[in-house]
């Protein structure tokens, strides 16, 4: 069997989950490490090649981009214009439409394949809302995230004057609505109300219930799980009261890296153009003989 | 806009609920209506062409086959010949796959498109158990059905001796086992004892916890509702221990209708051949703007 040749753009904590679903997938083979300093290598790497760009890598099909979101464009279009093709987890929801179209004109320019927004929310969570919606047309979803760590609000958190170390929960308290635990450490000089209050007043927060607490450690408080719970209550034709539930409770960056590696896979059966995880059938995320699975999951 | 022509295929109990499904959905148009005796003309059929072959209905892009499972090849094998999308709800989960390769032979000779074992399990509920085991390719997956009736196994009880008319409810006990709550009205001189005991060594009972009761009045005790609760337990990457849980409570027939809806409007997206759900986009079944539809849900 030939394998598929992936390379890993960017190693933080993503990279290094879609290290091991790399090693653990029968069909992938690792193509290389893309890092800015090509200097630090873990243990873990050194019997990968690792590079500070992707062109420095061999037979690359597909880059698996662990940047930060707001570098994966500029990563993608680097990748898609060699003909690689890419799968990124970029999570800002009101941007992936423009982002898609824009990956969408390079891809088929070059003959490759995008497909962007693929963590699980946006990622395989899209996918069980959109099923949620074909079974029942009409009604209304309610996506409550938690209990679990908010990258992007935890960044936030950082960015306010006085905060030495942060971490925000998000608690779902149903409908949508979620409550903000926020923990931090202090830097000294600063007070602890006016720090919390300017939390409290921040975008990422003036419009949920936020509570800011003061801890010496906040290091001791991290977890990688986090949840999801998805409601739809909705109406098939016209019968009314259909009720859908979708929950789980994961490692979140685990099944990011899982979720990657699966649309790196799909990334092969694509037309060239870039697509979200709604536009690609499930199936050609999974390893294995088609007719089998299909005779195991249908 | 141009709609999309469906024909009803069979006019039984999920005949009517396409019939509904159909009508609310702004982008089809009912080309007809075919039936065994086409002089059957309900009221809610009557604005409708209603025939007994499809080859009497104009331009039909899409048949709907709402007939009994074992009907299916036959109905779909004249369709895709004249050149016209089938979908079904076919349900033998054993002999989904070999249908499917023989319909893909045809279609794509015909240049048509079929959409197979589309109902809800198999259907939307094996697109949940594919992303299940993407998400965690190593793991268990428990599918448990009910509380509902099984439409299979009170066909089987209708076929024992001494049985006037009879109800087989599926109840779940989790991890995929099952018990049979069978309520049967008695033909006269038959001995309840007797029939009880053939029912549960019948080839559909034998392997679970089956109760037989006797009633006066089986139709009293009908209701459509189903449900499933399925589970995944499974490993990401080398990560153990995520969970995911999916539940419906629904109509039983509406929801197979509506998702005969969706996927006729998927058929029309797809290349010539035979798929089943998992080997189509999610997207492709929803109504509307692709570009709206996935800000709206990715």
């Amino acid at each position: 069997m030939k394998k598929i040749r992936a390379a890993i753009v960017g190693y933080g904590n993503i990279g290094k989950y879609v290290l091991e679903a790399l090693q653990a997938a029968p069909d992938f083979e690792i193509a290389g490490i893309v890092r800015r300093d090509a200097n630090n290598v873990p243990d873990e790497l050194r019997e990968y090649p690792v590079v500070e760009g992707i062109e420095n890598l061999q037979d690359v099909a597909v880059a698996i981009l662990c940047t930060p979101t707001r570098k994966v464009e500029d990563f993608a279009i680097k990748a898609l214009s060699l003909g690689i093709n890419t799968v990124d987890s970029f999570d800002i929801h009101t941007q992936i439409a423009d982002l898609r179209s824009r990956l969408d004109a390079i891809a088929k320019k070059h003959n490759s394949v995008s497909i962007t927004a693929a963590g699980w929310d946006p990622g395989s969570d899209s996918i069980v809302r959109a099923l949620m919606e074909a079974c029942a047309p009409k009604g209304i979803t309610y996506t409550n995230f938690g209990p679990g760590m908010s990258m992007g609000h935890t960044v936030a958190v950082k960015a306010v004057e006085g905060v030495k170390a942060a971490l925000s929960m998000t608690i779902p308290l149903g409908t949508g609505i979620h409550r903000r635990m926020v923990y931090i450490e202090l830097k000294d000089g600063y007070k602890f109300e006016e720090v919390a209050k300017a939390i409290k007043n921040d975008a990422y927060f003036i419009n949920d219930e936020t509570h800011v607490m003061q801890v010496e450690d906040v290091n001791a408080l991290l977890d990688m799980g986090h949840g999801v719970h998805m409601t739809r209550k909705g109406v098939s034709g016209t019968t009314q009261n259909q009720l859908f539930e979708f929950n789980m409770k994961i490692n979140n960056p685990a099944l990011t890296a899982q979720n990657l590696v699966g649309v790196a896979r799909a990334s092969l059966l694509q037309q060239p153009g870039c697509y979200t995880m709604i536009e690609i059938p499930v199936i050609d995320m999974l390893y294995g003989d088609r007719e089998t699975l299909i005779k195991h999951l249908v």
